[in-house]
């Protein structure tokens, strides 16, 4: 799954700028894909980039138009579809993390066969895999693991990809969940791969490699997570990870939408996830620990990362408040 | 997914014995539901099961032809077809392990409609699932784990379950792989699952109950295989095992297919499984260890078992050449 880059950011008609957020990972992290946006409706959040029609935009040489919002239930609504399927026939490529498929849509599937063009439903993964062998590959490999779903593992990637990249160790963002697809434009959603070729999905994700020098490698869930910990133990094989990262949200009670699951402790997250590691990569090594502190104050935040590195020894940051340089520093060390 | 009984056991026309494997193992289990077989030639493998024509079948009660063999690539040959549409031609439902589904021959999904019988491919799973939760569920459960795949975790859970009933404790066998799905006539192949959904499986498997004792639920591959670990995981999360029995190959070199990987050691296993297993159930206890034993002398065997059931303080047995007794004790003691 290669999807063509530059995008131009569909937002459909959602006024809740939450909804927007594949949008604006998408801009945060790959500005220089981003040609600009499509709005239905004056009342539509924007993320202030240029407003283009599909004329427009195909003249600025867009590649792909990427549905950059969510709603719940992640059914394309009718109001959409008049505007996806003016850019297919304009020959624009499509691109969506909503639950139901663009191949769903009988006009994008006839005209995906009349135009030439591709419909990527990133949320989905129909082509066949092979099962994971836990091979030795040659690259250096980073995984972000975390405490639970939604601590930031996808943040913390993209953020150590760019700031290994600023300080001249070539390093490539590996997209495992929707959003992280459509911000990269390729990768697998582990979690919709049928569950026998979960190692064997992430092990076609980062191939064996020599021309750069570290695959970071996008998280999911958590080994402790009852719902998805499968998946969460499958990745951790396939990547074989030499360093991992470890993701925490400060404040959270329990294990996300369930109650009574308590979440594990630091020092047995970060032991289980080595331990399991070394079925793949006897030579795995924790590398940092990223904290989501929104819940606490700057200062708490500062205090808080400070007394953790000492603690555990390792460079503990909020790679949102402020930077991941510590980490940085000890995978150049690795 | 619930497949009547009893069966007409189908051989097709397979000379190797090892490819009845799945006939074989029905007809272990669950002897009173196999009525007969139906062979293609004279050099076609036999159970020594009455041979019966579709016709003698239907007229003896049976309501599912089992395809009871297997072949390279899971494919179904040509020369089934015509017994196998006949088949749903006479009413028969039709139940298949195979990897070719029999909802891929348009004649059979065509009787399908017009017959209203069903077509089982237990080898896939396309229902809706929900994710599962951790939820604490009534009723005891009872999970084999392995150092691998294929070292008799099946055939212990169906060994226990047999021994439990023979004691008057009320087990029922939960088959979560597609010949123990045959067996018991109901399951779900975990490994075919979206892996989001691999613990929620499970807990449809085995939800809620307090009209018997025990749910014996089969294992799947290791916490240690780095092809399937992630389904082991989920399942063993989903299971929320009381009590979990290892089953373990004696000479087994390296994991399955895979000589770069070693095998993890009695030890290790056991803690790993019951610590994982603590995120559903911090009750979880090991009540036995299922051997493979047939690498070895009889009488090597038993000095073995008498070992090991010293060494780690829990009864060791091989369930095929010994009975499975000391572990339903330590089972009814719970």
């Amino acid at each position: 799954m290669k999807i063509a880059q530059p995008y131009l950011l569909f937002l459909g008609d959602v006024t809740d700028p939450l909804s927007a957020k594949t949008a604006r990972g998408i801009l945060k992290w790959r500005p220089q894909s981003c040609i600009g946006q499509i709005r239905l409706t004056e009342e539509t959040v924007s993320l202030d980039l240029p407003e283009y029609s599909l004329q427009q935009a195909k003249d600025e040489g867009v590649k792909t138009l990427v549905i950059g919002t969510a709603n719940s239930g992640g059914i394309i609504p009718d109001s959409w579809k008049q505007t996806l399927i003016q850019a297919a026939e304009m020959g624009f490529d499509i691109a969506s993390g909503m639950h139901q498929r663009l191949s769903d849509i009988v006009e994008l599937v006839k005209l995906k066969e009349e135009k030439g063009i591709q419909l990527f439903d990133v949320r989905h993964y129909d082509d066949q895999l092979k099962v994971g062998t836990g091979k030795k590959r040659s690259g250096k490999r980073l995984l972000t693991v975390g405490t639970d779903c939604a601590v930031g593992k996808m943040f913390s990637a993209l953020a150590i990809e760019k700031a290994l990249n600023e300080n001249n160790i070539q390093a490539r963002f590996k997209a495992t969940g929707q959003t992280g697809i459509l911000i990269e434009g390729s990768g697998i959603s582990v979690d919709a791969v049928v569950s026998d070729f979960i190692s064997g999905a992430v092990e076609a994700i980062s191939p064996e490699f020599s021309d750069h020098d570290w695959d970071v490698i996008e998280g999911q869930g958590s080994l402790f997570n009852p719902s998805f910990a499968g998946v969460s133990l499958g990745l951790l094989h396939g990547a074989q990870p030499d360093a991992i990262v470890l993701c925490h949200e400060i404040g959270r009670k329990h294990i996300r939408n369930l109650p009574h699951a308590d979440l594990p402790s630091i020092e047995d997250t970060i032991s289980t996830n080595l331990q399991a590691a070394r079925v793949t990569n006897p030579n795995v090594t924790i590398v940092g620990v990223c904290l989501n502190t929104s819940a606490i104050s700057l200062e708490d935040a500062k205090t808080l990362c400070a007394d953790w590195s000492e603690k555990y020894q390792i460079p503990v940051t909020d790679p949102v408040r402020f930077s991941v340089k510590s980490i940085v520093e000890k995978v150049a060390a690795l």
